[in-house]
């Protein structure tokens, strides 16, 4: 007999309250209802919105169950299930796609009605499937992947090749997809063209390999920690420079350098200084500026508007433009096709109960650059294996 | 005998100084040089750009001939010009086309190397082909209108069909073509969306036009002024509001007119607010906002940047971002096939010699409404027949 119909015990790691640790716990795991479906994860990424939960920077109720850039599994679907079924492999979406609202019906859109942007920590149907100790833990953006097994509805799964590595392509569930998706979608870089990426974390680096994927002949990485720059050419960039390095604004070294034709920039640090740098540096008439970064937030951002009035295009982008349900699929039989490299993303392997060490590293990357915003990537690799890509976000 | 190779008196209104009138003078036009050509104007609009010169708020070099966008007859050619012969009926470009700078060799690119935005008032070689008692006269944009003859570089001027109207197609010229290229070139507006354009002029109009030949189901005009709502209406918008009549922001009013779902906004005032309101009002996620109206200058802009991550696209353009000697003489075939009107856009009709009342009914739309910036359209007809629509700029 399985464990569908059941509830499921497993341990998971819970944070009790913001600003505290994770708890190793074992928690009850409720059958998935009616289009729900249960998932064991296979292995999960640590990334920086992770984090902002615990920091308190993003709004969350508590007890909650976060992570969300897995693979894993289905253990059972609830009724109404027609997408995935028991046994398949999957990776969780945190951005769902219902394919029914607005965002999902516009060839463009992808920031779906369904997300769990406000931190309601609930499924679709406005309860929890998890209890630990007898009370209920909230679920984190659909997904809660930091668990040996986590309830997520339908929209907000994924059926993968079943050949796919967990350990490498739960990456594509959020980081590198971002990053990735930036260029190939929102960025929609030509081939021939010229690129500029600001910031080489993990995202900066997916932006890079989507600027290569894309055919740009020229990937110009930016940073200020130059410890950075043999992992971007490794994976695709032309050549890489630190603003440090000149006493000019950046963007007139760039027009230098490239005889004033940079197609394509991307902000994959979410600094609103370096937004500015980065609008600035594409060409003022037919270039296109992508923010990646996440601004930080209630901040406002003051700039020249005839920056834009020249031509320039200033875009923002949630999870790379991509449709989830669509593209994350498509995107694990590229890697599988070998298009791009995951492996480079991968900086950290820890066991699941090293998942407070792990967060110690993501935060790391700030102290060992303090004078920039930095990325870091992990892996914890263990019962349960744990990767993952942190995406930017400026200093505090 | 012709007149080739000769120098040709005529009249022309030149300006002697900023906050002056015109004076309607007699002048010499010498004969082109290498890759120059030589034009008797037919017709010729008056736009909110020349009033800036006399106003002082955009740099020239006095005295000097404005006026920018007309219609013409090629009168002879200097050596080496391939693409018009005499008798070519002919509308002269502000914006040029030099077919070989970064911009114009880009796909998306419009702003050729060669425009003259920085108020030189001179041909590529660097002098003038018009004196007026003795003293050299300026050049504005590489254009030129009003006078009945006028020489330009070969990059700044289009062969267009011999049956086109020219006191109709010189608004192609500028005006028009601003408007109409913002929605079809630079939006690239897809059929079936919902568009809303902020500010109703001349400018206004042509990006409805443009909105409704690109297949946009909804057009919503917004103006302060209601009594623009007819004609709005007559070239296209589906509906019109006024911001004053609801004490909600216009996004929000936006929002639950159409369902979210603003597919493209336009600002075509210039207002910085505007802009602001404009790029709020497109759909979060799949919206994209074109800024039309020239920012004033020296100006920032403060915005919450979060307006734009999650998924917005925000652009700006020159003449509508088309390549110039590529698209007007296309506009003009279309407008001859009836796909949009340009009657609507014409407002007034005066003599050549009432130009100074030309400009001051421009200025006068100002006075009507002083609460909103408006645009005003006028044709100036007699010897020279004059035509023109008013780019939008804020009130002072």
């Amino acid at each position: 007999m399985g464990t569908a119909g059941k509830v499921i015990k497993c341990k998971a790691a819970v944070l009790w309250d913001q600003k505290k640790p994770f708890s190793i716990e074992e928690i009850e795991v409720a059958p998935p209802k009616t289009k729900e479906v249960r998932i064991k994860i296979l292995a999960t990424g640590i990334c920086r919105t992770d984090d902002h939960v615990i920091k308190g920077k993003m709004v969350s109720k508590f007890p909650v169950i976060v992570g969300h850039e897995a693979t894993g599994i289905v253990e059972s679907i609830g009724e109404g299930v027609t997408t995935v079924k028991p046994g398949d492999k999957v990776i969780p979406l945190f951005l769902p796609q219902c394919r029914e609202c607005n965002a999902c019906c516009n060839p463009d859109g992808n920031l779906c009605i369904r997300s769990d942007i406000t931190g309601r920590g609930v499924l679709a149907d406005g309860t929890t499937r998890f209890t630990c100790k007898g009370k209920p833990v909230y679920h984190f953006m659909n997904t809660s992947t930091f668990t040996e097994y986590t309830v997520v509805d339908e929209s907000s799964v994924a059926k993968i090749d079943d050949t796919a590595p967990p350990e490498k392509v739960c990456l594509i569930g959020c980081g590198f997809s971002t990053g990735y998706g930036a260029a190939v979608k929102t960025g929609k870089v030509k081939p021939g063209s010229t690129c500029v990426v600001f910031g080489l974390g993990g995202v900066g680096l997916s932006v890079i390999m989507g600027c290569k994927s894309a055919g740009a002949s020229r990937i110009i990485g930016i940073d200020l920690n130059k410890d950075k720059f043999e992992k971007a050419m490794t994976v695709g960039a032309t050549e890489c420079i630190s603003p440090k390095d000149s006493t000019k604004p950046i963007s007139e070294v760039l027009s230098e350098m490239t005889g004033n034709n940079v197609g394509y920039t991307f902000e994959v640090i979410g600094r609103l200084d370096t937004m500015i740098d980065a609008l600035a540096s594409c060409h003022m008439n037919y270039g296109t500026s992508v923010v990646v970064g996440a601004p930080p937030s209630a901040k406002m951002l003051t700039y020249d508007p005839m920056l834009l009035f020249t031509g320039r295009t200033w875009k923002g982008c949630v999870f790379g433009g991509l449709k989830s349900r669509d593209d994350v699929p498509k995107l694990v039989t590229e890697f599988l096709a070998k298009k791009f490299d995951l492996d480079q993303l991968i900086t950290h392997v820890l066991p699941f109960k090293q998942i407070n060490e792990g967060f110690e590293l993501l935060n790391s990357g700030q102290r060992i650059e303090k004078n920039e915003d930095t990325v870091e990537n992990f892996v914890l690799d263990g019962d349960t294996k744990r990767r993952g890509a942190g995406p930017a976000e400026p200093l505090e």
